[in-house]
């Protein structure tokens, strides 16, 4: 939560991506140049005194341990009190605004239940992710946090996610849509007929069901489904968009007739990869929890954590508990007047 | 079942589907034009008279009434004696080597339970659809006729997927994906683990979990998942790649330089629209049933339709009941042997 007119304050897990901490300390540096803020760097006392030593924003956690994502992550966040995701969740409870990581996602998770816990009455945090389209975007809740859920943890994630679409993405009463098979009513598994029930009932601006084709549309501000097909939605969309630039490409490289015209397509071309190449976007926030969580992709470049940064300090600056709890209480009213 | 040296017999329902009989009437006399065959158009007297009346490969049943989308699939299927899907399977049954619909894929589904009838020894019929990749493509089973799985089901829809890519697709010892949020062993919701186990202990050339990105790279010739996660991961493929074409050609169209730039590289582009643009692909096969049964789109064109009429001639000409049922026992020995 915002304090006040303090800056906000990021703490920020420098280990456990692909890249490593120098990234993450390169990264940290750019965002300080484009915004005003103070961040806590948990990761290695070099990487820290390189990029930071004469900048007071900066302050420093020392951390050399990690969690892997090979390790058993609930296991691990009890075990490993060194590790970096432990030191900075413990770091975000004492104080901070937003905690973000490049590393896996199983010991953030497992960390939000263990160090910063749940929000009251939610069973389960699920990750969204925000998918590109002309409305501005899309938040697909969840992601890949839970693999096996239940119709009213969908319909939890549904509260989650228009919190968020209405508080960090700025929508107003917004526009609430189940991922099925079929648009009409009763289409689907069983768990998400019985999620399309709970959403019908409540208080959310719930537009009904919403097929996978429709993800790029922005027919819905939150698009509510399971983790593991959410993942595979996700997925899916990001390797077809990779592919067919692929495929452009290799055309294009194809001869000089194609390549000029290439050339004078690039403006087209920058604004699509740009929109669909995922590595474009910084990261997606952990939702369900009593602190600001923020996810960047294990893969990330300088170029994409930075950005992760700036979408997690807008996540943090606009996250209030006190709010979302409200929020549940006022549906749970909502949903025993009916 | 090709029966020796006379014509393959195609049992067509020119019912159903969004554009009507008329567009199946145009597409099988476009088939004709092309291949030598013998069909039945199950539908109305006067369309089959505007178009065969002096075509002797083609004979009529007539049909009038057909089982919409919107009505109940098993209840219509034994009720409405005189859909066009009911005579159609039924003279399937009676001689002919693969069934064509574009109707409701729940009648299909119902028809195939009722009328045709299962393979013995498998629980539920899946449906493929083929992913155009650089290895010729990926069949991915199911598709949408399953909403709720269990581990043995996917099971079955690997074998019979399998079966389908060797004796249709032509390929030696087809590489077995089971569609997965993670590639490491252990990754998933209980169902996929568990199928995972499945197969690994199974005969068949299993490869391992496959992610939703890897759909179009071609890493495996069957890939396995249930029926709602597979139709999600279809649909966003299809919505992904339609996005990104209509906003290349609003790009294009933008400017006169961009407008020059498209004229260079279509030829690029047409390559590819033809592969990822679903209306480009016929159909997909029903496997798991006793006769050959091909589901063509509900919007098919005339275009779609006639190569989904050659799709299914090719699919009904390799189809052989007792090899699967071979096969299965094989698999079934070999488990036991293990």
């Amino acid at each position: 939560m915002r304090k006040g007119d303090s800056m906000t304050k990021i703490i920020i897990d420098a280990l456990g991506s692909d890249e490593g901490p120098e990234m993450v300390g390169e990264a940290l540096k750019l965002a300080l140049e484009e915004r005003d803020f103070s961040a806590v760097f948990v990761g290695p006392k070099d990487i820290y005194a390189k990029y930071f030593s004469s900048e007071n924003r900066v302050s420093l956690i020392e951390a050399t341990e990690y969690i892997a994502n090979t390790d058993s992550p609930a296991r691990a966040i009890r075990r490993k009190k060194d590790a970096s995701v432990v030191l900075g969740l413990e770091a975000l409870n004492e104080s901070g605004d937003v905690f973000l990581t490049a590393g896996s996602t199983g010991a953030l998770l497992a960390g939000a239940y263990f160090i910063t816990r749940r929000i009251e009455g939610i069973q389960r945090a699920c990750l969204g992710a925000t998918i590109p389209n002309p409305s501005g975007g899309t938040i697909l809740v969840d992601t890949g946090a839970n693999a096996d859920t239940t119709p009213s943890m969908l319909y939890e994630f549904a509260i989650l996610g228009s919190s968020f679409a209405e508080h960090t993405l700025h929508r107003k009463n917004p526009r609430v849509g189940l991922l099925n098979i079929g648009t009409e009513e009763g289409k689907g598994d069983k768990r998400t007929q019985e999620a399309y029930e709970l959403l019908k009932e409540s208080p959310l601006n719930f537009v009904g069901n919403v097929e996978a084709r429709e993800l790029l549309s922005g027919s819905c501000d939150v698009l509510v489904t399971d983790g593991f097909v959410g993942n595979v939605a996700l997925k899916s969309l990001e390797g077809t968009a990779k592919t067919l630039f692929s495929r452009i490409k290799t055309g294009i490289y194809s001869s000089l007739r194609t390549k000029i015209g290439g050339m004078l397509l690039k403006p087209v071309f920058a604004g699509l990869s740009k929109d669909y190449n995922y590595q474009e976007h910084g990261g997606a926030p952990l939702l369900g929890t009593r602190k600001a969580l923020f996810k960047a992709h294990g893969n990330s470049s300088t170029k994409t954590f930075r950005l992760a940064i700036l979408e997690a300090l807008e996540y943090g600056e606009n996250f209030d508990e006190e709010e979302i709890i409200q929020q549940l209480k006022e549906i749970h009213d909502g949903k025993s007047s009916n």
